[in-house]
């Protein structure tokens, strides 16, 4: 009986004991909250495998024909209809997003009178007209015929008429007026200058201080077309090259955002600054013309013949101008005569925004965005983003109706008005939402002309993203591919040395003020990319895509001529929207903050090159900024060892939530206002805007020069100033990043 | 045999159930990781009232003895002496810091010479002196006697020479000199004026434009000492009152920071600015004097009689002067002369920081701070703080030495240097680290003096953290008492009616610049308190307590005078100490954002009072302001919604850190670096300082009172600016409280 009692005994402790272990590891999944298996939620390999192959080029092309249809200039009829398409498919019940939603600014913006176009003439001294250049591009099909179609204009170019002699000033830059000004005077002239080499509102800005009255502008076919003129078999429609009446549109403000309302957003009743006060804008008219009418006009100048890197393709040697015509010319003694209607308006301007929300960290928003308005049908600016946009919203949005995925963060998708008035649009959003958005914005992607040709990816970026790109790059095929990744073909067209990876694609930096991720980058300290396929750089020495702002840029040009098939746009859909998942759905963001200290060290090592000598002539010591830039290394190398010594699956969910937020915050910590009170929309100190040639801290390279220039105490006082400004953001961004004690 | 199959299976099943039901419910607490337990660390209510019984009256009258042993001025060895006992206790094995280290800045100080004294004395026209100020304080025991005691002097005013006929200016405020040039000719004229009024800077600032080359200041018997002037029985050592020659020290800039590096950290090679830039020093030479010299030369002035209401204490009428004195008077014809040797110096001087590092959330930075130097022994001022801070910090850190306690956030102390001349190192602090402290910090409290007087507590601070601070006073017996509470005492001395609330007491707003909070609060936006115990206002009319910046700021002062047996110091201490610990163990932080809905509307309600008609007549609506504030009253409410809805223990412990987050950031969105372009210190749109007697948003506040002085349609521009500016920043506070969706 004992020997049963026993036996009972250990085979009820046996079985209790099993029963103990599958009641404490068998049921543990069961058991714990729902809410601790979501804080493990991380980026699914097989999701985004699915998203790529989900990407449809033919669905890119109806959005972009559907968005094409007529001609969609900010604040337009044409303008309003994209905003309801967006909205239509935002709030589509299958496909859309959890929300969209307008939001309206009033906003200043520039147009020619209708009634009354823009006209240049040339004009002898009893004011017959010799010559009158064309008011509208020369059509090649419905689209050009569209009423709608706005005539070339310099948007903020003051109206008004001025008639004078006229002179072929190159570019446009101060040393090109400069030269001129040496064998000639040029007060009351008109100036004739190329795109390029300048911004388009400093052509004008540039020529006034001499005397110039007007300025005329076009693209010369040597910078555009590889030097082809004729429409009849050579440009667009037989090629995408710009047909001779072509003319490039564009804003012509130095600054960006709503001119009436820096740094407020334009609301209704927002205080607004007199018109007269509004900053970097031409002081005198200034009108765009296609290069048949500057052909005209450029080859009957008289005077000296201009250097030989002014030449362009015109059959004719580019002379200075008399100023004015040559006396052998049938426009000899003539004028010309610029009269300019443009004017300022208030108008409504909306972005349409669309959001799915985040399910374990809805406060950490990932930003993408494009704009929607452009100067005509704007096919490639900036629909063929739009497009793609549309495209990647499509599949994620028809991936959260079904319930089968949410981001661990929150996606929020812009879709910008006014941008190219100067980044109206996006601009104003930053500046209404600056504290959530500064709060809690991991990244914004920008994707504006998402091809401008077929060869290769390109990206501009903070360095901190710089791996998350090559991580999505790698997984994409190349357009046209099936073998070699969108990274292997990239590295062949732009690439550089790491001292850190050795040869890698090159990623620009953001440096500019181009397209909407200015706002986030330089006003708010946003990590930001901008995406896009682009040239064979060996292949053309095109500025840009030729239709660039005119009226060919149309799906016809498009679909014919930059990405027939679509399949460079899938592809910037398939690489652009990874990045967006990855950043969206990663455990720990797929940010990397050593390569930050790498473009550091880089500015640094420029700065030494072309600098610390002069400096230190003026009692200036480069050590300090040397130290902080170790300092940024060593906090670097610091949070990184955290990071691969973490095992954050396991660990409190409170430690991918800290170092997420030394990484999100990094680019913010490089932040002063007082760093460029004369373009207070910079406020990176390390990405502002820069005119020194030499690619260093942009504060401390411009303080320099001018310093060398003037050879002012002043001005190295300045130069000492910003060596500081940049020592101390650095210092800072380190501490940022220096291993937070637990 | 089968029922005993059955009978030995179902007894198995049965033992089997029971060993499920325990491992899966017996062993659960085990079987969880330990962060998922300490997610839930919330304050310990135990743990507090520990600590507050542990606040010991005796050893904060040792710290208080210990650190006032001799003069500690900024960067002299006094100075040099404390930080040396800061860091002994802070580095102390068994009841200090987890660490504790020293950061020196390189700041630029001014000091009379201490070979060359500045003199004050009445010449006549050969020459001969009549009269000679005191060059020190009369002393009435050894701590007068130190030599280190620095003479009376202005700090920043400038080394010169005047020489002139007086004249009795009041308070030295503009509307003071106005007065006087009326009916005198100011011209090259001594003022001589009262503390109160204007700041000390100001009064000379005042002056200058005037003519006015030297100015003397004084402290009227009549404002500090309820008119007592005799030594004999009346003042210090017989009482609290200002002896006859004490001095009130000062700084005399308007800005704060270190003058040489405005918004630059001041290390060994940051740019300095030429010292001729400096802003807001005054002019021209001044002096502060004893009121036995000022009653000496105010008495014998000339003139007709001042008003009513520039009379003070002394036993004659107080006159404008001629300019200079009366003809009878043996001063008849002479001049006053002012001999100021003060130079400026760069001094190194130390910020001591201690730190206990947050076990839950280590990067979340409660701070606590109080400045070390004093213009002399400063028992009072600061050392009464800095007595109470050793005492919180010996308690805790007892108990983190013991492995006892651990706070959830991080807690930092910092002992700041050269507040004296213009809260320097807690300035130059947030500036070097401006990007974690702007991340990271949830609160700064600052204790400066901590006991004026033994009537009541006294608040100031950022609205949201009224709630803390009535928290934490109502756990505490008034000093005095163990019966009321330190919230029931409160609020019988200052008081208000809340509309929500009912009476409570009066928490004040930070809106000046008084002690170390103003960069925490103006430039940095991190919500702050300012605690101390004071008087009871209906039984003095004492500016501040009569010792302030004199010789007489002694140990023997404070403990026979100011706190007996240092049971008000005991209170300020477990008050603020309570504060702390809240701020730093509780799960949810305590604040309460409707309480800052509450403020807004109590602005807002004084803006359309005084304002708003003044503002229509002109074209500008308040209406997108009054929108601004309730679209902040509704979002406050929408987080009380989420916070009272949560069972923040048992969800995701990312969302008591998202709800932790919009807290801890709410003032933060309340800062425009563009708002005061000319007082850039003052970020914060709120709280800025304000010239206007209206008790509103500061910005709109003076800018409509400037308008309405010059009626010119720019000042009406900058009141329209202004309001476009807070109700942005107020809008922008809205989004970021508005619940986040999940």
């Amino acid at each position: 009986m004992l020997k049963k009692v026993l036996l009972f005994g250990f085979a009820g402790l046996a079985v209790l004991a099993v029963g103990i272990l599958i009641g404490h590891f068998g049921i543990e999944q069961d058991n714990s909250p729902k809410w601790l298996r979501e804080l493990s939620h991380d980026v699914d390999e097989n999701f985004i495998k699915n998203f790529i192959a989900e990407v449809d080029n033919m669905k890119i092309q109806e959005n972009l024909r559907e968005l094409t249809k007529v001609p969609h200039m900010a604040t337009t009829a044409g303008d309003e209809a994209t905003v309801e398409f967006m909205l239509k498919r935002w709030q589509d019940k299958d496909t859309g997003l959890d929300a969209a939603w307008r939001e309206d600014y009033r906003v200043y913006l520039s147009f020619p009178k209708s009634d009354t176009p823009n006209t240049v003439t040339v004009v002898n001294a009893t004011d017959d007209v010799l010559y009158a250049a064309r008011e509208k591009e020369k059509p090649y099909g419905p689209d050009q015929e569209d009423p709608a179609v706005v005539q070339p204009y310099a948007a903020y170019g003051p109206a008004g008429h001025a008639r004078g002699k006229l002179v072929y000033a190159n570019q446009g830059k101060v040393s090109d007026y400069e030269l001129l000004n040496r064998t000639l005077d040029l007060s009351g002239t008109i100036a004739i200058v190329k795109y390029g080499g300048a911004g388009r509102g400093a052509k004008a800005i540039n020529a006034a201080p001499f005397g110039v009255i007007g300025v005329l502008v076009y693209t010369d076919p040597y910078d555009i077309n590889e030097g082809l003129m004729s429409d009849e078999n050579e440009t667009y429609p037989h090629s995408w090259y710009l047909p001779p009446s072509g003319v490039e549109r564009g804003s012509y403000t130095t600054d960006f955002g709503d001119p009436l309302t820096p740094y407020l957003a334009a609301k209704q009743d927002t205080y607004r600054i007199p018109e007269e006060d509004i900053n970097g804008v031409p002081p005198i008219p200034i009108q765009p013309i296609g290069f048949e009418d500057a052909q005209a006009l450029i080859c009957q100048l008289g005077g000296s013949a201009a250097p030989d890197d002014w030449q362009g393709s015109f059959p004719c040697t580019y002379n200075f101008g008399g100023p004015g015509f040559s006396s052998a010319s049938s426009f000899s003694n003539s004028d010309v005569k610029l009269d300019v209607y443009n004017a300022g308006e208030l108008r409504d301007s909306a972005n349409v925004m669309g959001v799915i929300w985040g399910s374990v960290e809805p406060d950490r928003y990932v930003m993408y965005g494009n704009h929607r308005d452009s100067w005509v049908h704007g096919a490639i600016d900036p629909s063929s983003g739009t497009a793609v946009m549309l495209e990647i919203t499509r599949i994620l949005g028809q991936m959260v109706k079904a319930g089968k995925w949410r981001p661990r963060r929150t996606i929020i998708f812009g879709s910008w008005g006014a941008e190219e008035f100067g980044l109206i649009g996006s601009a104003e959003y930053t500046e209404e939402y600056i504290s959530k958005l500064s709060q809690r914005t991991v990244a914004y992607i920008n994707v504006d002309i998402s091809v401008f040709a077929n060869a290769t990816l390109r990206a501009s970026a903070s360095p901190i993203a710089q791996n998350v790109i090559f991580a999505a790059s790698k997984q994409v095929q190349a357009a046209g591919s099936t073998s070699v990744s969108v990274y292997d073909n990239w590295i062949k067209y732009f690439n550089r040395s790491s001292p850190t990876y050795g040869l890698i694609p090159n990623v620009g930096y953001l440096t500019g003020a181009g397209s909407d991720y200015a706002s986030f980058i330089h006003y708010l300290g946003i990590t930001s990319m901008d995406i896009s396929y682009t040239y064979d750089r060996s292949k053309t020495r095109a500025r840009i895509y030729p239709a660039y702002h005119t009226a060919y840029d149309t799906f016809d040009y498009a679909s014919k001529f930059i990405d027939p098939g679509f399949t460079s746009h899938q592809t910037v859909a398939r690489t652009a929207g990874n990045v967006l998942l990855r950043l969206a759905d990663s455990l720990l963001l797929p940010f990397n903050c050593s390569d930050y200290a790498e473009s550091l060290e880089e500015y640094l090592s420029r700065t030494v090159e072309n600098f610390e000598e002069l400096l230190k002539a003026h009692g200036i010591s480069t050590e300090p900024l040397k130290e902080a830039v170790k300092s940024f290394r060593t906090a670097a190398a610091s949070l990184d060892r955290v990071i691969h010594s973490s095992d954050l699956l396991n660990e409190t969910p409170l430690k991918a939530r800290r170092i997420n937020d030394q990484l999100m915050l990094l680019d913010r910590a490089f932040l002063d206002p007082l760093a460029f009170p004369n373009k207070y929309g910079f406020r990176h100190v390390i990405w502002a805007s820069r005119s020194s040639g030499v690619s260093t801290f942009p504060g401390l390279a411009d303080a320099v020069e001018k310093a060398q220039t003037t050879g002012l105490k002043e001005d190295w006082d300045q130069a000492h100033r910003h060596l500081s400004i940049v020592t101390q953001a650095i210092s800072g961004a380190a501490h940022t990043l220096t291993e937070v004690h637990a």
